[in-house]
């Protein structure tokens, strides 16, 4: 990930030095897992627990050096360890494994510690999602359909249903989360060849993790559902952010990105107040997206295992958590922060002239028993006169003698107050999720 | 979908007939539930329930007709239905609904219907890999890293590894069955403006959905997700089917697809005998991997919908449906026919000479205190020549005075059985299995 | 692909009909190359030119049948036709000849068949867009970045743009129609095992292909260029139907799409008027953009071939053909009738307030010698003012008293026509093209 | 790009601080092409040239500083430059440019940079392609379709496929250079408001570059060409490491990678020696792949530009140069340094016990008047038999009395010197490539 777009806290999680912390937490679970079992002296092994080798830069230096003999990564990496351990007990380092065990069970360390690093984010979001929703739960709006004026909505309701909608990617990641929280140590095709069962539950379990039926490494298809999931969560965020660049448009202007003093929209049109953030998050969930295709690839792995995936995931993992996380978090900051332009939204509205109305008086005029299809081509015809200027939509119709309905009724009809007032369940289901879960983080 | 890859039942469910009869199905279910809330009378509405109007393709002809005409397709059922029916009550049809109260809502009830379709297929399979699983359980054969000879497994543990993965993508099917299992009733911007949420619920009861919150149109996160189920079946199909092909090459021969009296393999060569549906399921999947991309773009609609996920979705939908149908069937008929040679397993599992215990030896090794680096030079000189064709490796270690192991060790060593004795515990997951779900089924 | 969205002329094209015709005639082909080099007598072979079997139906229906008894479609082919020929001479049918080289031979004529009526449809709509181009040439319209005003620009200009863009994506249509006008009769492993370099030259030439150098099949690079080509065009069309959709908006209101009497824009509001078919268009360049993933990955196949390639091709390509057929030929109509609001466009750019000037501003401002950082904030403040409705720019900077440019000055910078002074290159541009290439097919 | 596979080169070219240089000679290009023009006073602007502002890592780290002001990466550049110049003459730095013109001019010469140093690259895999060919024109070996054995082709034959198919992939490229080898200075909508066509051409043409017809930005059509034709590449190179990882399969062992002393194939298991080189190039294929997709959206931008594309080139654009770079170079050196097992490639060949030439018999069967779909029975009766382990193909067929083929018939035909005889024109065809255009390079 490039540093403009880059999280310290998740490049930490996936940097060489964690990795191989991870592997010798891993390694050395097994050892104490093979010890608890009796299939080693607690008195063999004790050099190794006594003073843990620190993995620091120059450790991870002298890993990669190393693997420019072994050109194998793990190889290498157990190499210097048990050279720098210096105890015959070091020769129990890596004992009945295979570098895959170690190797895919810190993976999915790395992956569980990123997807906490996002739902935290993700929790925060929705807490703030949740609030202006409810902050601006009366604020009537236009609701558009294929880019046209519709009928009223509000934007509270718009915000709940972000809201909602990322609450169910949210589940996504939870369920991807449970689904990666797995490790191996079954040995180099799966089969405990030479290691028992028992002792990988009890190693795994000692990591918090589950473990996975396996060939030599973990199912693909587990690490495919992170990505889809990430994925997802982008291009709902995308799907959001789309919508504030529609409303921050010149000719809309009812949000606006915050903008701050010294700020330049343009460096040669000095009017420009421009959506920037909005636009970049699009353009990351492209990216997200995209990722989806290797991470689907990489499920078709020759037999008990081939290293195609390998160089995939050294990139897509660290490059797909990097990009949802940075949408995450500044999308978040962009809810907290947005400009609401309420007057524009009330001009917006009433710059219909009352189209807003078209199908709650043609519904009246069909109650009053006139046919549906001959309701629908009186109304519409005042509606293109009311495009061309020509009036209101509820005067035009008062005053055509086809309309059944009596001019009070009609005033009745056209009022935003009625074709909002059912929007209170909406915000209902808010506050069911509020306790349950996320709340509580914010 | 082209006739050649085509469920019929699977068409009829994404027919233009029986789209029309779930309209006609979710226009009815509304004026029920309008009648039992009293917003409607009885009287008013009984002509539409003394004889329904039926859907044939008489009626989708006419349909087509007048979508001409209003180039709208909704629209355009709806005008034919109130005709059709021929009585005032008509009028009532549609009321205070829009299109996509009745579009999406018939949608997810087609998705719903295909996906028990396809799960049927799913634990039919899941049935035939079990008990394919157990019958070849201890058949014995060469697992195989990067290509490579690495250490036994058994062909009953392949299998039973296939099983838990496509369990994992049938869990995936059932979660997106379970999001997809919604419909919306809350009209033109999901504001319930025309009609009361509550009345939404006991419709859509009726019809066996859950109400989501909505815009206009249901998130089409929703649809992505079954999307990417369905993708991620037919990844790990193609995995498996990857996986016929290699043991059905030339070389290996250990499995072959079945082949008829009659069959050309060729229409040049007489001797050919290949594996070509194991090859069209891996084609399918490349398609099936095609539709994620598609499927994450229309999750960003304009504001309350725009239409540019309906033409996505009028050829996305069923085609992924019929592709991983088509993959889930032929696979099925294929693990179930499928030839195995288990002379060739022992004889390729013969043809390493001894290199599948290169780990164990290496591991015994270390036990007697040899350092871990010397003991893998050790091991793997021996496995050079051993590749020279110089012998079984047991016997050039034995010969070896480096190696601190005595004959009787490495001839236990050195045994299929040892390296097989802890595969118990994958085949009692399967067992596990059985009971609770799909065996039933089957 | 579905009904709703077929080319009848394209369906034919990809028809088995077709596809049989063409194995026949590629069949035909090579024993008339055989006897032209003397490899077989006239006199052998001529009961197979006398009268050609003729492919109907009823013939494709006699081949599938034979299929499911080889499970072979073309060998089933070569059965049929022999046998129909009913002569000895039909023996050297098919005569050392492998399956794909008729397969693969014929595939590349119905691509080049799509390609050309593709390329028809893409020469007409370059004449609509330029003739289109020119009638509004001088129509001033607001240009916008970021959805917000910048500077002007014309209705032409805009169309000049799309024009020029989508006859980049001619060339890429024209350049993988080389690509693939190619044949190979080259054998089961491209050896030539069976039949002459020369022969086959000859007979490919018959066809009006060039000869490539192949495995057993064709590269797969050639068609995943064709797709590509494709889903570029695709892309293009969506660009510029996407900007329909922007321009159609009711609060921008400069275009509207063709509204036909007695159409319907929703089910449910009599006053909707939707950009529908530009938002269709949108849907089906995704579809397109996903059609890219399974050709590139159907390049890496298996040794001389495995045919993983074969069910892809089946859908895909008749499918993306279809697609980008549809979008080229409806665009077209689209562009031909759109309705263009001149009085919209007049009204946005005034309802700017001069906001687009601000960078001429600017810059005679730094001509008199301001710093260019200090002119910024200056024209950046009355921008703000602007915007707050406090007047024009032009009053506004002329009040000011930091602001060096006499009021003169700033009258003459204020004007529209200053700033469209420059555009007449890019028409010329388009008169280039005109004589060259499309103009004389339109 | 991760460290692990980055080109130091393609890293610089992609710096920040090369990005900024290369928008200083924009910049001062755009003031010669206005001095030249007389649009300004050479005195004027002299300071500008007398000593030109060194972009230094401090320069690079002042703008990034500056950048948290403006929240604009180009504005903040111009503040300072402009400022680091100190003198009267910064202030017609920029002048009558839009950021655009910079950025996107810039990130062609950026793009074109790169591209030059990839076809270098590719051009020495040509060469040693080429060599590697015709060093193994006559090595016989099996040629497979299906995974099955076919006919006899020789590793040669293969690699000049390799070599013709790649410089396809060249042509691809050397094409997407032409197409971004362009740049715009047209200003914020592409109407040349403030800078005259011909000011535009003079500037382009000192740095290389054509005009583009532009809106604000270049259209992104061009920059979806590179990364088409670079996922292209990587799916060719992919497609190759697929065959070797085939090739080097336990049971197949007729090519390896090279294997260093010192290297450990497994942690695990000695014996190992993995292709891992061309597994990982099958996995950088597909991150290459997944680019297509971002690419391709990328190309849809707002009316005159939205800024969506940005975020995404910064990373898709580097990061696919990178992986295909380190593709293309590995893979050159993998070929030149291919383990070649000749003795493996003759044996494999003998164990297919004649079946090789199934084809030949049928067709000379077939020649003596046998109905083809007859004597195919025959042959593949015959073959039954061989693959059953009966005997060699032709002894089998000699005995068939059905056979009508003399037994020195036979034998004349069970020849591989004969199958091979047709290759010369395929390595012909590596000659006419040579002299013209690549040889020269390498």
């Amino acid at each position: 990930m490039i540093p403009r777009y880059e999280s310290a806290e998740l490049a930490a999680i996936f940097s060489d030095r964690r990795r191989m912390q991870l592997w010798r937490d891993v390694e050395l679970a097994v050892v104490r897992a093979m010890t608890d079992a009796g299939e080693l002296k607690s008195s063999e092994v004790a050099p190794l627990f006594t003073h843990e080798v620190e993995i620091d830069d120059d450790f991870v230096a002298r890993v990669l050096a190393r693997e420019a003999v072994t050109n194998h990564d793990l190889a290498a990496f157990v190499d210097v360890l048990q050279a720098d351990y210096d105890t015959p007990a070091a020769r129990f380092i890596h004992f009945g494994l295979t570098s895959s065990d170690i190797v895919d069970t810190a993976l999915s360390l790395q992956i569980v510690a990123a997807m906490e690093l996002l739902l935290d984010g993700v929790d925060h979001l929705l807490a703030t999602l949740r609030s202006q929703s409810l902050r601006y739960r009366r604020t009537a709006m236009l609701g558009r359909t294929h880019g046209m004026a519709a009928e009223p909505t509000t934007f509270g309701a718009k915000l709940a249903l972000w809201t909602l909608a990322l609450d169910r990617e949210r589940t996504r990641l939870v369920r991807a989360r449970e689904q990666i929280a797995v490790g191996k140590l079954s040995g180099a095709v799966g089969t405990y060849s030479n290691i028992a069962p028992a002792l990988e539950a009890t190693a795994l379990s000692s990591l918090g993790l589950d473990p996975a039926p396996a060939t030599q490494v973990i199912g693909r298809d587990r690490h495919a559902e992170v990505i889809m999931a990430l994925a997802s969560t982008a291009a709902m965020i995308e799907s959001c952010a789309l919508e504030i660049r529609h409303l921050a448009r010149s000719e809309v202007m009812e949000v606006q990105e915050p903008f701050a003093p010294g700020q330049k929209g343009s460096s040669a049109m000095p009017h420009k107040r421009n959506p920037i953030l909005s636009e970049r998050l699009c353009g990351m969930a492209r990216l997200a997206r995209g990722f989806v295709v290797p991470a689907l690839e990489d499920i078709s792995l020759w037999h008990e295992r081939d290293i195609s995936h390998s160089s995939v995931e050294r990139m897509m993992v660290p490059d797909a958590f990097q990009l949802v996380f940075y949408m995450v978090t500044r999308f978040d900051r962009l809810v907290a922060d947005l400009v609401v332009h309420e007057e524009s939204m009330a001009r917006n509205l009433a710059n219909t002239h009352g189209l807003i109305y078209s199908q709650s008086l043609l519904l009246a005029m069909v109650r009053t028993g006139l046919d549906r299809d001959e309701a629908y081509r009186i109304v519409q015809e005042a509606t293109t006169r009311v495009l061309a200027g020509e009036g209101e939509l509820g005067d035009l119709l008062t005053k055509d003698e086809r309309c059944p309905l009596p001019a009070l009724m009609i005033e009745e009809l056209t009022s935003i107050d009625r074709l909002l007032a059912n929007l209170d369940p909406l915000f209902g289901r808010l506050t069911t999720l509020e306790g349950s879960r996320w709340n509580s983080n914010s």
